[in-house]
């Protein structure tokens, strides 16, 4: 069978982790990647790549068979992701979670009317652990369910600190507060508040002269971002900073317990990733080898994670996976 | 909308279960329980729900939109399963796994033929671990998974044991060994031997005179069963037997993890179960609404969990899914 001819939209983390994962799914080629910047400048790991800027994309129709969009959720995928889908089969992983029903219809009316599928929001979550999140509860009605993240870096809360005045640079992880884990395996997980269930940690580098408290103070009543959690801030260099906290490293637990009957059953899905962006990057070429089979099945319009069997994420054939997997 | 109405084909363990779960799922209706006992002698949890002798199952066509197959793999539910399917809807949990591809094409076969849909295999595995073993292989072709089982009663080889001569009765335990499990979370699953990766520990009961050492020497090197284990086998007295070694404890992980660029990524799935049976019946209960959905829209034919979007086993429509779970 042909392979499956994939665009990359955005050559950033997210794009770049995903040509990585393209070469090493055998049924997949990169034909094509798109940037906003000066084409000619990008220096890609795919020497039989087009290069091409995202204004000319449209010199790729019959040459791309899914587009790959790895732009962010703030502004890239609202304006990228109706581009696209007009001419395209396209699979992003939209997270903007409040204007998730938004996108979803945007999308849904422009590939239905092109003819065409757009897989959104096929990231890790949402995505795998929404997929989780549906499995869980469809399962176990008589069950409390709860998502913890990280620990890792929430890009949201960080660039909110470096709007601080006084600050240079900064970073927040996210943490999952152990004993409320442990309420939730118990069952527990949907009377937990805000508070019990994670902590935000912040390392900051002031500017010279900058006050250190009226900083902190500011962060921690910070609304909606900070106010209401337990907030830890710790001041440090530019040096450390670099050294020490430009890493990727992020994961979760989706938890479901409860009981019938007396009895209580319990269960996890987990990730521990130590590049989110690489890792999301493997979930969208998942994807968008399901996007192009549900194309090539004639369905149309926009789907997530929670419309697509999982065989069609594999490359095996369905005889295969029932006498491997199943 | 109309309630699903529910058969239960077999009152044991899982089929008390699966009743349980249909009174937590208001969507569902118990309309029959089936049994090869005399049905007067059964006295179930729901008034309204007939009792009839598998032999008159055809006298509720059109009275069951969904039969709940709750026998066990060896011997009840390749006959019933064929017999069922030809007239009715039907999941099932079959689990022996070098004949699911037989069972898969004689079930397909008939439910083609008489225009309805039987969903097969569907427990938690496989079923449940068979979708996530999946759903990890596509999404990371990079790195290597394992599946462990356990700490539970594996009812194979606690039948093995009863049959060995001076036995009154036994009971087996898997138990994943953890080192084992660690190395699976460093990407090492697949080179893990059978020994590496679980022990068994058996519980045995022996008749008066018997000699145990005979007992204990045939049991570690029974073929297949114990010989490539490290086996345990403790002498109990039958009283000790009937206090503690009763329960339906059981569950595992399946584990995926691997490198890309280097950096690790872990994936893990797990279930804590205090009731097998009865989780068995919450996961043969969400498929058997997911049977329902496919037969409504037109599919034909064998089914499982590989094949099944998880939005078909919950009651919320995809508005509500999207906006509340996504």
């Amino acid at each position: 069978m042909a392979r499956i001819r994939a665009g990359i939209v955005g050559y950033g983390r997210i794009g770049k982790g995903a040509e990585k994962v393209i070469q090493q799914n055998s049924d997949f080629e990169l034909t094509a990647v798109l940037t906003r910047r000066s084409p000619g400048e990008l220096t890609t790991d795919t020497p039989s790549a087009l290069k091409v800027h995202v204004d000319e994309a449209l010199n790729l129709i019959g040459r791309v068979d899914v587009m790959i969009l790895c732009g962010g959720s703030a502004t890239d995928l609202p304006m990228q992701g109706p581009q696209f889908a007009e001419h395209f089969i396209t699979v992003d992983a939209y997270g903007t979670r409040a204007k998730i029903p938004e996108h979803f219809n945007k999308m849904d009316e422009i590939s239905k009317k092109a003819g065409l599928v757009s897989i959104i929001s096929a990231g890790w979550d949402p995505g795998l652990f929404s997929m989780n999140r549906v499995l869980a509860q469809a399962v176990m009605p008589y069950g409390s369910g709860c998502t913890f993240w990280g620990k890792g870096i929430s890009h949201g809360h960080s660039d909110a600190i470096r709007r601080v005045d006084g600050v240079e640079t900064a970073v927040q992880y996210t943490i999952p507060i152990a004993t409320a884990v442990e309420k939730a395996r118990k069952g527990k997980g949907e009377s937990l508040t805000t508070r019990d269930k994670h902590l935000r940690e912040c390392f900051v580098v002031a500017k010279p002269g900058a006050d250190k408290t009226e900083i902190e103070t500011n962060i921690k009543n910070m609304p909606y971002y900070f106010s209401d959690y337990d907030t830890v801030v710790h001041f440090i260099s530019r040096t450390e900073f670099d050294t020490n906290h430009t890493g990727m490293s992020h994961g979760g637990i989706v938890i479901h317990s409860g009981k019938i009957n007396g009895s209580r059953q319990t269960m996890e899905f987990s990730l521990d990733l130590h590049n989110s962006a690489e890792f999301a990057a493997s979930v969208l070429v998942s994807f968008a080898r399901a996007a192009h089979r549900c194309h090539r099945e004639g369905r149309t319009g926009a789907l997530t994670a929670l419309d697509i069997p999982v065989k069609y994420l594999s490359p095996k054939t369905d005889e295969e996976l029932r006498k491997e997997l199943l």
